[in-house]
């Protein structure tokens, strides 16, 4: 093969994970190594996209991929010795592809380095509106956005009046259920594990009403206060005893989003529900749903969103960390709770 | 006011329950009482229907009624002192309303006597279909098997070929079930309480496996076993231990019709779940019904049914005990799978 190309190697910074984990994430089962290198040019006849990153998603879900899994699930366990991947949005320095060419932002699956090659570059998007900050493509345009929007409207069917309740309401996918809710003109009340983030809830998010559950020693008798008439629509990302209190207090017909149960994912064995018979006897729909399910509704999802962010209607709140030295730290805090709203790390601004 | 009508009072056995309980339910928690008496005519001007009672049906959901609530639920407390009251098929011996008269035969709610006057005639059915069993009312085209067509059709949405597991497999609302996905072309799988419930599954219901759950010290690999690529569909009838076994089967995209959960209905703390995790990544809806909310639908059911039950493709086993005598005792054993079929009791033959 001739190589005309010019072969620019830069350092090229990562997060690896250095053994596969039990219970809660420590910063020091990642590693951030400074070693590696990278050409930045994509290779004559591969069809990759090569791509600097700018910012990256801390999710969740990345936990259950700190584990080895026997059973293979919607999302790989990482390798031990290799970057960690996530969502992120990266900016094209050299494309094959012909969807992407340089100066192109986008967003989707990428590595936790400066620069990554994007191997599958049909599971990025390209940014339409580059007039909002981009950073929103880690979380309110993003992956944990679009979650909130497919979650909410196709999975709850919400109606006008009802009555909602959210967990974990001030993160990434929270505070826009809520203000989804809001905008659908139901009555909203979210909990959170810090006061800061009840006040979030309340005075910036617009939710009706909002608790600390960490405050609460009867989570039944919390949502009772709040929810005398019953919860019409739970949107779940906690699980466990959260979710118990909820079955006590769910209206007929009410509907269960199973979004995610972050409460549970550094449990050896997860916590018991003991409520699930009145899903019969209240005739409850619980049901869980990943938004890869739904990529065709995306574009339907930001032409939504945009306008309403952009007059105002829709706020969102980023927790922003800089530098991938520091990433370890953030992923680990979603854990207990240390972001105040959608947690990311900035690597670079441009 | 005028009294012209003949008035024939005669004595009416009934069975009522003497207070309220928790944990199992014994004989001794009712009382059959002779002592009654009852006028065989409907009073000038009552819309009411009286009828003499043939066939009660036992159902698992009778427990709860057995127990004093402070909530209301979709069925209401029983009331010490006085009759229990369930589902059952009668024949009407006077009525003043307009879609019933002396002769017709019905099936719906009614009293555990000999005679009942029903005040809410509007919840009887008139059978239509008399060239079948009448005691198929109480069960097979009663409120059992519409509960299984609703569960099952309405409910978990099957498709041809799809992996079908179904617990308490023999009872009133599991043999239908199974009977249907095999009409539909899926892989049906029945758990049981005992070797000869298993037996009926395979050699007269036509299940492709089934297995006594008393048997199996690991239920996860006995599903596994059976399901080796997975659930698509689970028609719960009992909860706890089986419904966590389930969830680790589940495929993605799998249903659970959430019909009962009779393990549960006896202890003074439901057991807990722990694999709900599954349902979000397994994008699993568990849906709660109560075949009341579906009565629109009833005589589509019917129709559908009855030609099947008539051509044989459709076969239904009953456990007959006779007299009201020998009510409490029936009504005690379906907690205790001594059942083997849908159990009812004959008050009388004609």
């Amino acid at each position: 093969m001739s190589e005309k190309r010019e072969e620019a190697v830069v350092a090229n910074k990562k997060v690896v994970l250095k053994h596969y984990i039990t219970g809660f994430p420590k910063e020091s089962d990642m590693e951030v190594l400074t070693t590696g290198t990278v050409r930045l040019k994509v290779a004559e006849g591969s069809p990759a996209v090569l791509v600097k990153n700018l910012y990256l998603s801390c999710d969740p879900y990345m936990r259950k991929r700190m584990s080895k899994h026997e059973e293979p699930s919607f999302v790989s366990d990482f390798t031990p010795g290799e970057v960690l991947t996530g969502f992120g949005v990266a900016k094209v320095v050299d494309s094959n592809h012909p969807n992407f060419k340089e100066g192109d932002y986008v967003w989707g699956p990428t590595g936790w380095e400066e620069y990554s090659l994007i191997t599958s570059p049909e599971n990025l998007f390209k940014i339409k509106y580059t007039d909002v900050p981009p950073s929103y493509y880690t979380g309110l345009l993003g992956m944990p956005g679009f979650t909130a929007y497919i979650g909410f409207f196709e999975i709850c069917k919400p109606k006008k009046g009802e009555y909602v309740f959210i967990s974990a309401a001030s993160g990434a996918v929270g505070q826009l259920v809520g203000q989804y809710a809001k905008l659908m003109g139901c009555y909203v009340v979210g909990s959170a594990g810090s006061d800061e983030k009840v006040s979030l809830l309340k005075n910036k998010f617009g939710f009706d009403d909002a608790f600390n559950y960490k405050q609460e020693t009867d989570l039944n008798a919390a949502l009772k206060r709040r929810f005398p008439d019953g919860i019409d629509i739970y949107f779940e990302n906690v699980g466990g005893a959260m979710l118990d209190a909820v079955l006590l207090n769910m209206r007929i017909h009410g509907r269960i989003a199973a979004c995610g149960m972050i409460s549970q994912y550094n449990l050896e064995k997860p916590e018991g529900v003991h409520n699930l018979m009145f899903v019969v006897s209240k005739r409850i729909r619980i049901e869980g749903f990943i938004v890869f399910d739904h990529y065709h509704k995306y574009s339907e999802f930001v032409e939504f969103t945009v306008p309403r962010v952009k007059d105002g209607r829709i706020t969102y709140v980023e927790d922003v960390v800089e530098g991938l030295e520091n990433a370890p730290a953030a992923l680990v805090g979603l854990f207990y709770g240390l972001n105040v709203g959608k947690q990311l790390v900035a690597v670079a601004h441009e």
